[in-house]
């Protein structure tokens, strides 16, 4: 027989904290304050082996269940001293979701539940209080019906404003016994209209009736939706609290509140708390009436005048003082703790770890460390590494009113305001008089990147989160909202219209890339301010994480700001993005459409002089630290000029007509550019890019040794496929580099590696390890074609698939582990059995991704790269996955 | 000390017949005659290991070449009784090439080899006939000249033909020795004159020269595109033969010959050659003079009135017949025999097994079967599969005059000719009236589909050897030549431009879809012929091979045609192909158009008669042979309409404005639609097209069951990913079956399986065979994404691939094995590990492919499918490969 269900209360408990995936968090943590001494109402939890059950049998519970509920009320009974659905004592329970992560408002609750026309009278009876029988059975009526029945709430609260109105009252407590009697039938009235049934009276219908909703709403949309953004499986299920209600609406030495044992905002340590006098569990956090703080220093804080518990019950309030310190000092970490007054006795009803800001995280582990609480690799794993993306981007100010006009995809994280342009260049113009401005396309190219720096935010209608748009955004940490599907531009008109809302060009908006809002006008923000704590922490992060953290960029801005958040070196320089200068497409375009090798040479040897400059400065700011320059990747195409008056400069640099450029237009389209000639194929087919991308980086090289510091030039080849693509084009680099080193006179040293990020390449790395002195995962386009799914398309169907449980996750986002990942430990035991020391790398998006960074942690790879503004994260998410193995501080650090 | 040089001559030798890859195949061939004690010129044949070590060191020889040499000729030397030099009695040799496969006029051969100004008199005196010696001095100065020097031989044609004139003569028999004295003298300045240098006079510099040019011709551009043509690996490097010269130029009682001892172009079995009186070695292969037959017979089947040599030389002739019976009996396969008559003697200088038409390699395996020459297994393994195309697609007539105006890709064999059109519809329309018509189109799309099958050929000017035009046209068995790069379209005109010729709508043209020539005009052809032999060994093919063949066919014509060819199911019927008739095309578009489910399901249905009817006739025409049929896979973009006219049409269809579908076709346009919103993702997001499909496949099978025929559907699921996917398709198909069941009260079984063609997949393959009951392998996508390749656009760069030898072939013609393949056998183990009776087969283009079939007969899997013109070729691939594993026919058979 499977045990399904755990009793708890009375210094006693089946369970305990580490029962969490077992019986939940509430569960568990009832349990564990049940068996501490604390005092718990007694009760007992359905386990969320019995929500897996019950939805693999097709809703169907299992035979032995009843009996253990059954039993499970007899106890509750017996401690408590009344009887479920008794007409002289009735025992009365809450029944409470409760699933292994904290999914607060996601599930339904319902309190007072055994009370009906006979129990009421005995609860008014045996409290001597018919006033607060009747509210418990109203209250209990409108909770049922909602949750259970689907009468939704608002038929009762409009029934029960009739009823104020009609008494000339403004607040519910002046509701007497009668009134509420009367509300009662009313609302009995209103179910039966409703369902044309009447509202059960059997107690145990009732029960059944609110277990069984518990265990449907783990399947609402709400609880979908919170498990979507919270990565929680639906696997884990969630467990039922079934427990003895305890009364805080009893009369004026009754309470009910909540509180943090530290400030959630701020972190501060401080007991942080709410409760209101003569209330029911929800009243608290509904906001109907405005709660009372705990604390003195609390009241005084806000401002308040209501009495703090402190004061009004000074008693009660050292008890819950005693008991938030042991729960704290037994839990070590912030609680959050619910608890409720009955005649003057404390409850404890739930406690579980607080959530908290990114900043309040910090410092909690900071100073629990401090306090002896806790250890350095607890503290660091207290802290979520995708949180620190709050710290490090201005964020909107939670006070300010916002007029949220539509919702996109969160696609570069931060807050930006701005004057709405619709093309790269009136971006560029108006950035340039000292505006602030907001990119808005229907979708991005790399001819845009000019403009994209230029703004503030960018905003598209179309692409996903690894839209061009969302990865360049990400890259620049520029905030952008990508997709945006209900928005429409007109070009011409130079508007941008959602719904009937219509924003013309100069008009402010204000982007939530962290949310995906689009807001109307300029919404205040708050600016990022990294204390010393957060210091602290990475820096403990930086001493126990194995994998080393680069960074993808390559303007020097971005290079500059990835040092500052701490990379160890560039993972990826991508160096078709220094082509889109004016000056250079010019260059690179004529090479395109000249007709022979000797006229792209020309062309070619134009582009020397800027590429040199750019790698000089790079290697400058990165002084001795690893810098991989991917050679060109993109197919030709994206170079080409659009416009006429492009086409007729192109046309007379290169001495041709516009027309050859029409048609050499034609002749480079490609059916899908994705799988088509870029990559190192561009270098077999015209070798003279990169001879001379090879020799940029080279005479880069020798000059920044000459200043007297120190490089470390790492040439990557993309798209490579076979061993004999990376011969030949190592050849081509390697006799470059040795022309230069005997015109300068001078030598450096430089690796010469690959991508790899075809299954081909995966695959075939043994011997592709014998050139190649190391390999770079690059899991965009690994992710594409081990998948078969482009990027820039997916956004059409990946909704449906997360929707339907066909994929966890976007894999853009994060690491497909059994496809892309099996290639990867493939790749990297190949390689390595045939160049041991070889050094690999990820320069994907998922290089900050903390999943996808675990991963590669345990694959055993040597570094991340990821875009400047993640390379925080990637440190602590490094940390992580150090821990997580094993891995511990020196007692001395 | 490497063994580098291997004699011959006298009745022994240093190698045999099996040593083909050290001594190439003439060497070999030598060695062998030689050592069965036939009449050979003594020799020696330096190895093709010496080639490999001579381009693997820069072209330089081994140290010990010279001395191994030296001795070699001392061999030669005291078996003729002549010195090499020597101005008594000059030895005289050849120098020729011979690979292991034969290179027929690919490699150069040095003939006379041993003579300057004092052997030249030497051997007139010895032979007493100055006019022999200086013929073969001026010959030798020529030819080695021309190969060895690169002295064009045109000049030396030129003081010929002059000579000629002065002396007022027609042949070059005619001139007398002091002519050819005088000619010599010429040959002499002429080179002088060219290369500022005398021609060469040491013996042993002639020969080294003579041994460099062979090993260099190699290389030679003539050399490498016939390995390319052939698929002969350049590492198996080219031997040299120095053999003693025998002159069939010394007299009248002297000749020279090739004969063959079956004929090569019918198979019949008769003996058939060529000789030349008084001539020598290359004259007859030239054509300067008009060969005699060597059989009575021979002389009378051509009308000739030049003697045979069975009536000029009675006795050689008696001495040649038996010796050809003698090789063809050793050989045991019909051989090509060079000889040459000195003074009466009969020398043998070679034999190999003939090059053959496809008809007379059946006739002659067939007839060497009956003959008990050979087993039946080894006359299945003499026919190459692919030749066998000859035989089933109309051929130009050989000896029709043809003018080709350009040439591009073979892209599906067979010659065609047709009026040129410039549309699909015009096609049709010509078509109707019964004009045959040749589709000339930039590049084809589906929607060319009606007009492709119109056509009696297909000429595009983009697009490769598995572009659309060529993949399609080869499922249908019409000729094409695809991306014939140098033709320029004018929709507008209506013309075809190359050069300067321009071809109207209307006017003839022919291609060769077999060599990609395209030809002016309507040249004459000759159908298939379809012979009892070729029966014969399909039959014994039929009954070796355990690879199963289908076909990948989906109108019922090409069904039948397939089944005619001897396919055993089909593998892959394409349901997407029968959505371009003009009464469906409109349908689907209104579905893709419409706004809801409703408004699809309510277009989808209108699909289903016609869809019912198409698996009808099928299922019908495969009575009880398998048929796999795949769900919708192409993205829904491919099926919008692009003129105004269908625009509105589908407007008014689906009630919606033509804005609304150029805004759907917007919102429908893919960067890469390869790794789009296609495949299964379409039965994802809209099940209700893959629910139409099931029903009709259901719905057909249960009428063609009710008929009182079989029927064994295969449903496949394109483009899986992931086992989810095919669990959630798989619900859909099996629900609409069990409702089309209940409502015709009647049943049939059917397989629901997959598609393997994504890495994903492969790797995912033990998880996908939980539900798959038949895997296939669709080898172009899984080509496509394993390698990063897209098909519609490699050819841009692929001709750099394959000629930098990155690429050895192109990977959608040939499987790649090493990338490709090991996904396949890693999907095939990890899909038999759970389902060990997994039904596998292949599906892609390369199930046509000998090579490709056989790495699919080595992984173990059922069955390969294929074009239907491919079928026969297919089986006796897979014929071939059960060969090699070892499998025998019974004896019974």
């Amino acid at each position: 027989m499977t045990k399904w269900v755990y009793t708890f209360g009375d210094g006693t408990a089946e369970g305990s904290a580490s029962d969490r995936n077992l019986l939940g968090g509430k569960g568990a943590n009832l349990a564990e304050m049940s068996a501490q001494g604390l005092p718990v109402p007694p009760g007992f939890t359905i386990s969320t082996e019995l929500c897996t059950a019950y939805y693999e049998n097709d809703r169907q519970y299992p035979d032995d269940l009843t009996s253990q509920v059954n039993k499970a009320v007899s106890y509750i009974e017996s401690k408590i001293g009344a009887q479920f659905g008794s007409v002289d004592n009735p025992l009365l329970v809450s029944v409470r979701s409760g699933a292994r992560a904290s999914m607060p408002g996601m599930m339904d609750t319902v309190l007072n539940l055994g009370l009906n026309d006979q129990t009421v009278e005995a609860l008014a009876n045996n409290s001597n209080n018919p006033r607060f029988a009747y509210d418990s059975y109203r209250r209990f009526i409108q909770m049922y019906s909602d949750v259970v029945l689907g009468v939704d709430h608002y038929n009762f609260e409009e029934i029960l404003e009739l009823k104020k109105e009609d008494k000339n009252i403004d607040l519910d407590t002046d509701l007497d016994a009668d009134d509420l009697k009367d509300l009662v039938k009313q609302y009995k009235e209103k179910v039966e209209e409703q369902l044309g049934k009447p509202f059960p009276q059997d107690v145990q219908e009732q029960l059944w009736g609110a277990i069984s909703a518990v265990f449907s709403s783990w399947m609402n949309e709400r609880a979908i939706t919170y498990r979507k953004m919270y990565d929680i499986p639906e696997s884990w299920g969630t467990a039922v609290n079934v427990q003895a209600m305890v009364f805080g609406n009893m009369g004026n030495d009754c309470a009910t509140g909540v509180a943090f044992t530290r400030d959630p905002s701020t972190g501060e340590k401080t007991f942080f708390g709410e409760y209101l006098i003569n209330a029911q569990g929800e009243d608290v956090v509904a906001g109907i009436r405005t709660p009372q703080q705990v604390t003195i220093e609390g009241k005084e804080r806000q401002g308040s005048e209501l009495p703090a518990m402190e004061e009004s019950m000074p008693q009660v309030y050292q008890e819950l003082v005693e008991t938030y310190k042991k729960l704290e000092a037994h839990y070590r970490d912030m609680q959050d703790i619910e608890f409720t007054v009955q005649n003057n006795k404390l409850w404890m009803l739930q406690t579980r770890n607080g959530k908290r800001t990114a900043p309040a995280a910090i410092k909690i582990a900071v100073d629990m460390v401090g306090e002896g609480l806790i250890s350095k690799e607890e503290a660091i794993t207290r802290i979520e590494p995708d949180s620190l993306d709050q710290l490090l981007h201005p964020t909107l100010d939670p006070n300010a009113e916002k007029q949220v006009i539509t919702r996109g995809l969160p696609a570069s994280p931060g807050a930006a305001t701005g004057m709405v342009v619709f093309s790269a260049d009136d971006a560029e113009s108006y950035a340039t008089k000292g505006d602030k401005v907001m990119l808005v396309r229907l979708e991005t190219s790399p001819e845009d990147i000019h403009g994209m720096h230029a703004a503030q935010g960018i905003l598209t209608a179309r692409g996903g989160m690894t839209s061009h748009a969302a990865v360049v955004a990400r890259g620049m940490g520029r905030a952008c909202v990508s997709g945006a599907g209900n928005i429409s531009i007109s070009q011409e008109n130079k508007t941008l219209t959602v719904g009937n809302v219509t924003i013309k060009e100069g008009e402010y908006i204000t982007i939530n890339g962290s949310t995906g809002e689009v807001m109307l006008g300029a919404v205040p923000m708050i600016e990022p301010n990294l204390s010393g704590d957060f210091e602290t922490v990475m820096q403990w992060a930086d001493e126990i994480r194995s994998l080393n953290v680069r960074t993808n960029a390559e303007t020097p801005e971005d290079v500059a700001t990835a040092r500052k958040f701490g990379a160890e070196g560039i993972g990826l320089c991508r160096t078709e993005h220094m082509f889109f200068d004016a000056e250079r497409i010019t260059a690179i375009r004529e090479m395109i459409v000249a007709e022979n090798k000797h006229g792209r040479k020309k062309a070619i040897d134009k582009l020397l002089p800027f590429q040199r400059e750019d790698f000089r400065q790079i290697f400058d700011i990165m002084d001795g630290l690893p810098v991989t320059i991917r050679l060109l990747d993109p197919p030709l195409h994206e170079f080409l000029p659009h416009t006429e008056e492009d086409m007729q400069s192109v046309a007379k640099a290169a001495n041709v007509s516009v027309s050859d450029i029409k048609k050499r237009a034609i002749a480079l389209k490609e059916e899908n550019p994705m799988l088509g000639h870029r990559g190192c194929r561009l270098g077999i087919s015209y070798p003279e890019i990169y001879q001379m991308q090879a020799r940029a980086i080279i005479e880069a090289a020798v000059e920044v040794v000459a200043s007297g510091k120190k490089v470390l030039p790492e040439i990557m080849v993309p798209l490579v496929m076979n061993v004999k693509e990376l011969e030949i084009i190592k050849k081509i680099i390697n006799s470059e580099a040795e022309t230069v080193f005997a015109e300068k006179n001078s030598r450096v040293e430089y690796l010469v590696g690959t991508m790899i990020e075809l299954p081909r390449a995966a695959l075939q790395a043994g011997n592709i390890a014998k050139e190649a002195e190391f390999f770079s995962f690059g899991t965009n386009d690994l992710t594409q074609t081990t998948m078969g799914i482009s990027r820039d398309d997916s956004a059409s169907f990946i909704g449906d698939y997360i929707g339907q449980q066909i994929l966890e996750k976007d894999p853009f986002v994060v690491l497909d582990q059994d496809g892309v990942g099996e290639l990867i430990k493939i790749a990297a035991e190949r390689g390595r059995k045939t160049r041991p020391d070889i050094k690999m790398g990820i320069c994907g998006e998922h290089g900050g991704n903390p999943a996808s960074i675990e991963f590669c942690h345990n694959v055993g790879l040597n570094y991340v790269s990821c875009s400047p503004y993640r390379v925080p994260i990637a440190r602590l998410a490094a940390a992580h996955s150090a821990i997580k193995g094993g891995t511990k501080l020196k007692k001395a650090a």
